[in-house]
């Protein structure tokens, strides 16, 4: 039970990604091939970064050709159904919000699973949620949202640290991992919507 | 004798890529120390992220330190020629794209060799061949080329399918190896000689 | 004796990254979260190209939640003591200078310890030096001074020769090491004060 949770995360994951990257790279006017690379990087940038880091090479992507396969359907899906979506910079920041929750709890989950300390753990759930968007960005040479003006990283922070709260109160893995996805996508978008920001330093 | 093809092809595009990069660097006007740099990082950045992504650590020029001399004597070569050389755009792009199909040979068998399936073989030849020159362009602030103007990683991928088509036809390797070092080189020139691109997205 | 050494130059290093990082992310106007992951990411990124490089994983500071913790009090602490620090350029560049002599040598010794030849040994040592500084310029949109300006990784190629001779000599390791971070030092702080730099390439 609790593999099919981790396969269904991750493959929500890779989707929600791979249609926030190739909605990023539309709206940029790349080529159909430029498209298909921003979305694949963005969908398997988070997760490569995460395995370098630990040493579990081959990376993951590299070990199962169905991911590729899955990131070129939903991309080319995606191209197809664009004529059909209005609100383009909407339905990025959804995905992008969604894929960054499930991928925050994938990167917690193998940190655990590699018996590193939680502030360990935070801190490669956090890697793992954030390095997707940040490459995709950075290629695309947007300013990486990430390090001025939305609380992103934090909310992939503050869902790490739930997890390991709420995993101290005997609720059922599955339940917490859900709350987890489910704070870090609420936050995410409750923060974008009502304009929250840290303070910054004034001098 | 196949051993040996591999190790002529990798002093071939060490080679190649060491001038490509020594030439941009020297374009850019970085003090020598730069364009020894960028010359070295050009040359192993391809190889060094292959390696990295399969695991085959220390990676390849850190145990071989005729790598390091060979980018080393090669740059130095470059700079001290440089004045007998009038087309310096022209040379960068033809040492470019003999390096392109050189590199992606070599990292298309590392994956075969690693026992990874066809479509990952071609992704890993495709960034062992354009990781380089990403890197390269990135350092010297050029927009990377492969994302906008040119047909660049689409060669690398069709040059890495055409590998798969001839073996399947008991042509030797070697042969099927340099066919397709020939067909990226020239795919990449004839694209960039009669400006094709793939179209854009347009709104 | 020679552990305790090499603890007390990795402890020294990263609260002279951690320093650096946050007075160059303090300059930026980041918000304190973001002044910690530059801080963070000043600190750990030597090391961690270094590991991933050698295949030394999970990387060092995923073993050892003190580092992290180090890094955390060194830039909150110098957060809250930024009001009583007038000349922030010069703090932020002798921190900088300091760190890349102390990491330096720390690469000069992982190097020799895996048995790499000393060609190998003096790059992996200046990467583990300079590469903190070179993502911190990066994210913060810094052009990194690395490639243009000032002899930055020369200071580090010339410290590792010199520790490779100092060693011919039978002096004592803790020593050789001590100076070797001390020209390192030194060397970087005279080229900056004095403004020498390598001639470029004229045409």
């Amino acid at each position: 039970m609790d593999i099919s949770t981790t396969e269904t995360i991750e493959i929500l994951g890779t989707i929600s990604f791979a249609i926030s990257g190739t909605f990023a790279a539309m709206q940029k006017r790349l080529d159909p091939f430029g498209v298909l690379i921003i979305a694949f990087v963005t969908s398997i940038g988070g997760g490569t970064v995460r395995d370098l880091l630990l040493g579990d090479t081959p990376v993951a992507w590299m070990r199962d050709v169905r991911t590729c396969l899955l990131i070129l359907f939903t991309s080319i899906a995606t191209i197809f159904f664009k004529t059909h979506i209005k609100k383009f910079k909407v339905t990025l920041f959804l995905f992008d919000s969604l894929g960054l929750g499930l991928f925050t709890m994938l990167g917690l989950q193998k940190g655990i699973a590699f018996g590193l300390s939680p502030g360990i753990c935070v801190a490669l759930g956090t890697i793992t949620g954030c390095f997707g968007g940040i490459i995709r960005d950075t290629l695309l040479n947007t300013i990486p949202l990430i390090f001025r003006k939305e609380v992103y990283a934090t909310a992939c922070i503050l869902g790490g640290i739930l997890y390991f709260i709420l995993i101290q109160f005997t609720i059922s893995v599955v339940v917490a991992k859900l709350i987890v996805i489910a704070f870090i996508f609420v936050l995410r978008i409750l923060v974008v919507r009502y304009k929250l920001t840290l303070p910054k330093f004034v001098y």
